[in-house]
């Protein structure tokens, strides 16, 4: 992998990004605000921005560039996929819970559910982030669509996943405002209590994060090298980007772990080897 | 160039979009809000979302697709660089000034300055806009830079582009939430007067219209063919993308206008084959 050691630091400071997101919006809800429970309250709204930011910013920021860690290059790429489909399901779970918790105190306290550019563009962004799944899972993990199918869908799938990606942040961004207005009354939003200080700096924080996912995920040469045995499965034609066949492997077993190198031709090359070692092993 | 109605189809609707926009900011202002007056009172402010609207969302969204568009690739590439430099100092002069309006206005009111999420994200989003621009012109513009330092820094300045613009039309959104809140009281944004109905939707509006540039500005098979005749100026080596010479031409009335052709390899190649001549004569 080319600039291995710089995607190494990106991906350490966008983990330490991400946890320390979580841990803020933690600390919110319970240093600042009145913790978690569900009971109607505002403890139950506060379910809203822990889940958002642990599934929907941070959980999906992973499942983003999933493909892009060096070491599941060995790995076969249904694998990856199913990893990748399975923490965006576990995102979409929690968004749709974090929905409810807010409706939920909405109705509670009857305050009007919808009215704010936050709530249309969050519900939209939630509805086509599952729209994004079902299409995911139907054409690239599902046996049945064709390979023209999924290469043409490829860059929509990924243009649109990143898009979403970064209107979650965006709407994110808007419900800090939000909240920050609405709950700071004495001292004010305004007057720039820690509370606003702390939250404004969460901002910041999955700010950045987004903008290091969306750099990771965006450089060409980072990405994942096309799957080499599925040659072996159609000898005549070469795989055009997104449109490889399954891997023979299903697991990250069949191939020599303690073999890691990254040093691009030379261990690609070797990599390959290994891999139509692989396959043939596992199609006799 | 491939896709040609489409990328038209996306260019008319960006167009339609981001004049849709600007007329929304205006007539909110002017419909719903005070108009626009450089007072120290509410018409100051309502510069700010005009002209953020205005240019840091809707110039500088064409500022970034003007190398896209294909009946400027007869068009030396400097002339175009130029209309990009152009069109992005003219948003950088329009954010400013939104900026001083702001400002201006909070001081005459006692409001504090600096103290929300939005203004710090807007605030530097303006510094990085500037920085970027500054060093897009001394690296890309002038004519000192080596070829290699543009080849490594061009994949940074169109990454930091799109992030600065994703990043404003993010902040314009927090920028809606905080006004609608702070400015309808009765009825109240959560009542949903036609005002908030208005806003919401000027919300969409630019997010569509960011969603549009940012799909037509990633599209590989919509980029600008690299410049041919810099070959004649530097016979042996290959241009990198982003590397180009600049052209020996300085506007579009050096090539044959009423030979606009867009079909794919045929049209290449028939177009390079001119600019060949160009060059020639240009350089005699």
């Amino acid at each position: 992998m080319e600039g291995y050691g710089l995607f190494l630091v990106l991906l350490v400071s966008a983990l330490l990004l991400g946890f320390l997101s979580v841990l803020f919006a933690l600390i919110w809800v319970f240093h600042y605000r009145e913790g978690l429970s569900w009971d109607g309250g505002s403890a139950e709204f506060n379910w809203h921005p822990v889940l958002i930011i642990t599934g929907f910013v941070f959980i999906q920021g992973i499942a983003i560039i999933v493909y892009r860690l060096p070491w599941t290059w060995k790995c076969s790429k249904l694998l990856i996929k199913f990893i990748h489909a399975g923490l965006n399901t576990i995102a979409m779970i929690l968004a749709i819970v974090s929905l409810v918790a807010v409706f939920d105190f909405h109705n509670a306290k009857n305050i009007p559910n919808m009215y704010s550019l936050h709530s249309w563009i969050g519900l939209a962004a939630v509805i086509f982030y599952t729209l994004q799944l079902v299409l995911g899972f139907a054409v690239f993990l599902l046996p049945f669509a064709p390979v023209s199918l999924r290469a043409s869908l490829m860059p929509i799938h990924i243009y649109s996943g990143l898009l979403i990606f970064a209107t979650v942040i965006a709407t994110a961004l808007m419900g800090f405002t939000e909240k920050l207005i609405f709950a700071l009354k004495n001292p004010a939003y305004s007057t720039s209590p820690p509370e606003a200080i702390f939250v404004n700096t969460l901002g910041l924080l999955i700010l950045i994060f987004g903008a290091l996912i969306l750099w990771m995920a965006t450089r060409p040469h980072w990405k994942r090298p096309p799957e080499q045995n599925s040659k072996i499965q159609q000898p005549n034609g070469g795989t055009p980007e997104g449109t490889e066949e399954e891997s023979t492997m299903t697991d990250c077993s069949n191939t020599d772990k303690s073999d890691v190198e990254f040093n691009s031709e030379a261990a690609a090359r070797k990599r390959n080897l290994k891999l139509d070692e692989v396959g043939q092993r596992s199609t006799m």
